[in-house]
């Protein structure tokens, strides 16, 4: 096994995956272990830290870690830093966990143009995995997930976000709502495509079109097993509209290519969707958090390539 | 007690009111019981009917039901309407109940420019109930609910509807959702309108903007006791901005003063918000339901005058 030069801690609520990386920045070992922040109890987060370092890597090495473990329920709070954010930044930012070698990466916060504020935690990291370190040009990246970021990216880093709980509607709705209780399993594109169309459409407003998952079903329009997919589709689409116009207010209007980063099913569910609003998006690197991480502490001074 | 010429039921998903109307239309006498469609088992209807009939009336009077006993899941399916809808087309589509002298009001339909059906299951009564069986101008209706309806209704009686999920999507977000999670007991007038004011904005964008009762909480300008009335006013705002572009395209702009039917604190509720919008709103009548039932029963000769 090539020497590791430090390990990289991505490091959720649910589940932890911690990553062995080499002089070069390449994963030479990683292992995934349920130990996210909300099943560790009694604040045994130095025990949960030695167990996932088990076999890829030893606690001598620098760490560094993202995600919820620097939230208020995490180990350390890593306080937000405000967009825009760069590498330098955020590797300035890092937040030590005293008498560990462990170095806790920030989230980010932007504020609208109201002041309200947004936030993320994990995948400011993502992002930074994802840009290349010289990159000039604005950059549109999507990260689908139970509370989806669409980050703008640019020469001072990470310029500003938007969330949009896309993921969390629809597992709520799917399990808890009316419209769930309609709905059979199965998966249909044509349903999933309908769901987008719904939203894409001008006069479209969210909470009167999720009704039609049960209008059309009852009209016997639209079969139980389509239920899932239209209502993931309308949600869907809700996103890519409503950010379309985020992005556009934002000043990113031309040449308007995302780049989709996380698990490969999603990844070409929001691909298909976003090609219905004509937008061709590309695939990101399946490992930006680790990527991102190595960058990071790069940058920090924790490891030397 | 005035004598009876009428038994008219209010027959819904959790519970039923069954209200004894004189010959004038007068109610004599009502009660209530937990016999909604959901809590009858083995279709143990027409005990419930009995049950509910006991002591306001007979069993031999003329019986009017609307809501939920006239879908799928209730005593008989009275089939949709479609609209327009007036009280004569109605009143024509009544559905017996064989064996009872109960006549099921039937639901409306009504589809969007796109074909996409829109359903109505009891409002269309309570409507009803709140026009003046003369009027020729055009009203809008406001039932705020579960599903909310904004209905137009003139001269040819209720044109057109538009239903809005807001209550039950508040109702799962506050119990279900990482929102719901922050939120503390207590009532914030002022957090309610803060809700309401940014999802009347044009650059609203509900998934998105339901996000920021989390955000403002982790900033800290948002109290926890807050954080139900600002969910509350997000979707109530959103629900509002999008019936005034629905009425817009429906042709109904001018002297807009909708009428909002339902529980005494939900109407305060929704007349606070519309006037957030610049619209004043007026209370309609407590029980529309029982008036709409009787003039439709009066329309299809059950009574006379």
């Amino acid at each position: 096994m090539p020497e590791a030069s430090l390990i990289a801690i991505d490091w959720g609520t649910t589940s932890a995956r911690a990553y062995a990386l080499d002089h070069g920045g390449a994963i030479v070992a990683e292992r995934s272990a349920p130990l996210g922040v909300q099943r560790i109890t009694d604040g045994r987060f130095a025990d949960a830290l030695t167990s996932l370092c088990t076999g890829i890597g030893s606690e001598s090495l620098p760490m560094i870690a993202c995600g919820m473990i620097g939230s208020r329920q995490g180990w350390v709070e890593a306080p937000y830093r405000h967009c825009p954010a760069d590498f330098s930044a955020i590797a300035m930012s890092l937040t030590r966990v005293q008498g560990t070698r462990l170095a806790i990466v920030p989230g980010l916060m932007c504020r609208d143009v109201d002041g309200v504020p947004d936030v993320m935690r994990g995948e400011e990291t993502q992002v930074l995995g994802i840009l290349s370190e010289q990159r000039a040009e604005r950059s549109v990246i999507v990260l689908p997930g139970t509370h989806s970021k669409w980050a703008i990216a640019g020469a001072s880093g990470i310029e500003r976000f938007s969330t949009f709980m896309t993921g969390e509607l629809y597992a709520i709705l799917r399990q808890q709502s009316i419209l769930g209780r309609l709905a059979a399993e199965g998966s249909d594109d044509a349903a999933l495509d309908q769901g987008v169309r719904r939203s894409l459409r001008r006069s479209a407003a969210l909470s009167h079109d999720l009704f039609s998952a049960r209008t059309l079903v009852l009209a016997g329009e639209l079969a139980a097993q389509g239920v899932s997919d239209y209502l993931s589709g309308l949600l869907l689409g809700a996103e890519i509209a409503s950010a379309l116009r985020w992005l556009e207010r934002s000043g990113v209007k031309d040449k308007l290519e995302p780049i989709v980063v996380g698990e490969a099913s999603l990844v070409a569910r929001y691909r298909r969707a976003l090609a219905l609003a004509e937008i061709d998006a590309m695939p990101g690197p399946v490992k930006a958090a680790a990527i991102g991480m190595w960058r990071i502490a790069k940058q920090a001074g924790m490891v030397r390539e």
